[in-house]
């Protein structure tokens, strides 16, 4: 099932979630699929370059969803397998699919994750701190050796459990990814303008905004790049949108030589088109069916919807 | 206080409400301001061609408000002066400025208003039916011999109470605008692709769907053009934002010779900045503060953010 040898080295390497989603819309329930961040920033990002994939999963984890990640050339070296059972999480929509309810979280071997990264990660010039445990993401941040460009994402929770630690990763790192109404929450500020500014004072150089199906901006000192998100027919399912949207942009930056402010809008283009294909089905399934032929042809079709 | 002769042709017919607005946001309550979607679409147009207002206010209409139109270059022989009261509404804010309640609405001399158009505007090639009853805006589209581009928006109200001529609006225009709710709640479509498609097979050429802060998508047979707003770091007041989004746009076509996609895209480009300034305080003042010159300062910037 292996596209190259595992001892291909990774030019990037993301942390986060892993696990098995229940995931109800008012037009279905999919239950235990693949899902985490980290599943939907490394297929995303996996495009563009080979990521390594830093997270762990119990001993009920199928072995389909591990074929399927390496079925696009992700590197699993990083995924640990431990006694107990995968991380579960489960959510039912609101038929606009906008709001979401959490059911249910067990956190299971989630709990007690302290990666420790093959060596051969360690040496990835580009570090991708998916949405996690500030913890962990500081954990794993420690070990990296060569690092040119890192990044991190979060959520609401990290916001309100573990605000220092948050604070700490924010510090470290080059660019910071979070939605609108977390951006609300962790500044205190109403307004995103204000919220973008607040952030960028707390270490980083780059802070994107993601939106949703608002697209995202870019907040630098450079000044802002607006980028809207590609408008798809039918959305199934926004699950991973953020996570891919990340991933991809992520993917682009780590291939390239020097990370430039250009480069970074670039990379924001592929990742609204990467998260575009993620929410016209559940789970990764629109990931594992996609090749970057389709993105590139998206990719031209929204060049031509933005130029101005 | 004129600007020009009131001889002077208009291309760009606009018909709307005009009114005293009572505005309250977490910050402050403004009392009896100039309001009303002819009078934001008009300021807003008369940056780019000279519009030909048609409206009605009461006896009490201050002499100050219709002096300010005037300092803006709007042509004021369609605005009609009838016995008893202006419009008046009052809506209060949430913190966010996202959601609003209206409080209270008085019609007055808007509830028996049937415009007879001033012949000088009756042969101008561009008619925008800003927001009002339906029926009035088919009794302005009656009174046109020469158009050659009509564009019209909507509310909410008309949507519910009168859907038949609403209708009938829509079969009739070049163009037209509405926002995201507004698209939901028309066609019954959860989604805004479906929901804009489902609008252009009710007739116009055009579909704007305008999702305030998030910018705007239009929709044509050619494809979609996506705008983002421009982000403005302080939001004082949005009411009147989506007016002047429009009344720019008409202003750029009305003042170009013939109507294209590329024309109509880079009209949605200084409606945007327009709409940017309008919010930036209560009432038209913002508006009726700048010049042309700040318009294109910003139009600059802007650019430089959606650059793909």
């Amino acid at each position: 099932m292996k596209a190259k040898p595992d001892n291909a080295a990774v030019k990037l390497v993301v942390v986060g979630s892993i696990g098995l989603d229940t995931v109800t819309t008012s037009a279905t329930t999919r239950r235990n699929v693949l899902g985490g961040s980290v599943s939907y920033a490394c297929a995303a990002a996996s495009f563009f370059t080979r990521p390594g994939l830093v997270g762990v999963v119990g001993r009920d984890f199928p072995t389909r969803y591990r074929a399927a990640l390496r079925s696009r050339r992700v590197d699993l070296r990083g995924l640990e397998s431990a006694a107990g059972r995968t991380f579960r999480w489960s959510c039912a929509y609101e038929p606009n699919l906008k709001e979401r309810e959490t059911l249910s979280t067990a956190l299971n071997v989630l709990a007690d994750f302290a990666p420790e990264l093959p060596t051969a990660y360690r040496h990835s010039p580009c570090l991708f701190l998916a949405n996690i445990a500030p913890e962990v993401q500081l954990k794993v941040l420690s070990q990296m050796c060569a690092l040119r460009f890192v990044a991190a994402d979060t959520m609401d929770l990290w916001i309100r459990a573990t605000r220092p630690a948050l604070l700490k990763v924010i510090r470290q790192v080059d660019l910071f990814l979070i939605n609108d109404a977390e951006a609300r929450a962790l500044t205190g500020e109403e307004h995103l303008v204000p919220a973008a500014r607040h952030l960028l004072k707390l270490g980083p150089r780059y802070v994107i905004i993601k939106k949703g199906e608002h697209g995202s901006m870019l907040f630098s000192r450079q000044g802002v790049v607006l980028s809207p998100a590609y408008p798809v027919d039918l959305v199934r399912d926004p699950t991973g949108a953020g996570d891919a949207f990340a991933g991809a942009l992520l993917g682009v930056l780590a291939r390239a030589g020097s990370i430039t402010s250009a480069l970074v809008r670039r990379a924001m283009l592929y990742g609204a088109i990467t998260a575009s294909f993620t929410v016209e089905a559940f789970s990764l399934e629109k990931l594992l069916a996609i090749r970057r032929a389709d993105i590139e042809a998206r990719a031209r079709q929204f060049r031509r919807m933005i130029r101005c």
